[in-house]
């Protein structure tokens, strides 16, 4: 009787990744199965790199709940028909009966293949898809576990950077470039920022509102005029009205044909310094901190990381298979559903056009609203000696 | 009777530097003074710009403690000899019979100026330097505080950076640039990083030791051989033999002669593109978050920031003048003591030779025994609504 537990995880790294690999592990204790992990993600099934976490000791288990990044790995590995022949040998090599990939929607493109290849060849294993992306860009979900942490974080240090620019009585422009390809949540929460005491950001320009170059720097100018400060939040994801990029560092492609990005913030700060002034200006680009700060994360964030990994193991031993865990609110509650995978696959969630003041370059009060409750509460590491304790599964 | 106390804060904000601004008020309290605080700096002081703390609340005082950056502002504004009549007016005239101001080593040097033109005036005002940077460059004084949170924030930064750009079974490389202009203490914090699950950084590169092109590439290409990943910490301040920078993005100076730097990272990556590989290179500069993330505080560092503010009112009020408060450490305990202000103003502290492993660009086990009492213990600021409270007073 097949029924051993195999996980792997894709994409992009968050902070709370590793718990949803917590709530599989946990759950799937439970029920007295091999629990196995792929490290590298799918690529780790084709190349039979798998590991046994069936004893995983508590303590390192607690770790891993807090850790940031893939701690089995990750892989940006579009599958091709050829390469299913092999993955389903491996999952029968080891007589895998559920299998659960956590990651974006090219992850749910990737499961939905799977477990379709699955159907096909008679086999039964059931595949889930678990949700996570700090870009928040998945459909049919109330939000994607990764997103709370990123926004807290790029939040927390956006209010921390106002203060550090305002600190001399001087005219001084600052410039955050912010994670999010096509889609502005990641963004929007700069907004979070402003409160009674810190007057920052002014400006947020989000991918979903063509760029355009004039009234960038008529934004600029106004607020330049008004405050002798200006505090913008961009996404690395501009475009102009024919869709292309704002700016291209680099004209890379994974294989995906994702665009490597980069750029938009030293781009903004050319802009002002050959139209406006030259003067003290500051341009910070979040780089990866912004998806592996886990010393920042959000608890409920991670509480709901955790809670869509234990109910992917549910739901699998309910028989349920080719389906995506959906992270359900109502009221102030967070719980989860089912979602065909091949309605989220390879889709992309944008920002809400109608939570967008774009006069105001700024967010509506609705769209706060929807954030706020995602970044609550500290989801500390475990320190120890003065730095968090991590873990990883690879070499 | 001139019995009023003055305060200001001067130089590159830190995460700190307002716990020694609660430390003065708090003690200044017990005396029953009048307590003013300078808005930006001893700039502040010059333009009448002086508020009144005397009955500050307590929870904007507790916050005020955990808040980064200077909440009253900051200047780089090198007093000319011409200022000092109108300072002592000004002094006068809110009747100062203490003035503490909190700085790096152009404060002192400031206020050891300002402590010679009160004697040559007759006035009897106290003058005590209050030590904060997060380069830890002053002398005379075990650490700067500051400097414990910055070096604790780059620590677990790299990490967590580390575990991202892991992630894929990928050859990649990932270069850190980090602040200290003349100093490498802030860099070196980059070794408590590695541990025995984080094998990062490989290479660490202090302004203390000459940069040569040929041995860095050598360095690189000697790790990326035997790992195929390297994960390198330079500080923004590598200069070569004859002390030029090793890259200069923009040749400007302040008042002080300080050169705004930055750009090594990115210089070093272009090496590493043009002489090994062009793929899979991460530069990330930590910019101004490493000075201003409070979220990632050191208890430590905050405690001894509350207890130099605290203590530098006490000395003052045993009638010392034109001295520095400094920091000693006595086994695991950490206290004060007093240094005269020209024995600091001026000067800079560099990275202890003797600490540098040149061979394997790393540190010794001395200097890692150094640091790490100063990064324990996490100081985390007061959360409302998932994020942090902070808090300034000026405009």
């Amino acid at each position: 009787m097949k029924k051993n537990v195999l996980f792997a995880q894709s994409g992009g790294p968050t902070t709370v990744i590793n718990g949803s690999c917590y709530g599989i592990i946990k759950e799937a204790q439970k029920y007295n199965l091999k629990i196995y992990a792929a490290i590298y993600g799918i690529e780790g099934v084709f190349n039979d790199n798998i590991i046994d976490l069936t004893d995983l000791e508590n303590d390192s288990l607690e770790i891993l709940r807090y850790s940031p990044s893939s701690a089995f790995g990750s892989c940006r590995y579009n599958l091709k028909e050829a390469d299913f022949g092999k993955i389903l040998e491996i999952l029968d090599k080891y007589d895998i009966g559920y299998f659960f990939y956590i990651g974006g929607n090219d992850s749910m493109e990737t499961s939905n293949k799977l477990a379709s290849m699955i159907n096909k060849s008679g086999l039964d294993i059931k595949v889930i898809g678990v949700p996570k992306t700090i870009d928040n860009d998945l459909l049919e979900t109330h939000f994607c576990p990764g997103y709370g942490s990123a926004a807290k974080y790029v939040a927390t240090s956006i209010r921390e950077m106002a203060l550090d620019a305002d600190v001399y009585n001087k005219n001084n422009i600052t410039i955050v470039e912010i994670m999010g390809r096509d889609s502005g949540f990641l963004t929007a929460a700069a907004a979070l920022a402003k409160n009674d005491i810190i007057d920052s950001p002014d400006l947020i320009y989000l991918p979903e509102i063509p760029f355009d170059k004039e009234s960038f720097l008529e934004d600029v100018e106004k607020v330049y005029h008004k405050k002798g400060k200006v505090f913008i939040a961009a996404s690395e994801g501009l475009k102009d009205v024919n869709g292309n990029y704002a700016f291209l560092r680099e004209n890379r492609a994974d294989s995906f044909g994702n665009i490597q990005m980069g750029g938009v913030g030293k781009y903004l700060e050319h802009l002002i310094k050959t139209n406006i002034t030259q003067k003290r200006i500051k341009t910070i680009e979040f780089n990866i901190l912004q998806r592996c700060a886990a010393h920042i994360s959000s608890k409920v964030d991670n509480d709901v990381a955790v809670m869509v990994g234990k109910d992917a193991v549910k739901y699998a031993m309910e028989g349920n298979s080719d389906m995506m865990v959906s992270v359900v609110k109502t009221g102030n509650k967070f719980t989860t559903s089912l979602v065909p995978l091949e309605k989220v696959s390879g889709e992309i969630k944008s920002f809400p056009k109608e939570w967008i003041d774009v006069k105001n370059r700024w967010i509506t009060q609705e769209a706060i609203d929807y954030i706020l409750p995602l970044i609550q509460g500290e989801a500390k590491p475990i320190f120890k000696n003065g730095l968090p304790e991590y873990i990883k599964f690879y070499k």
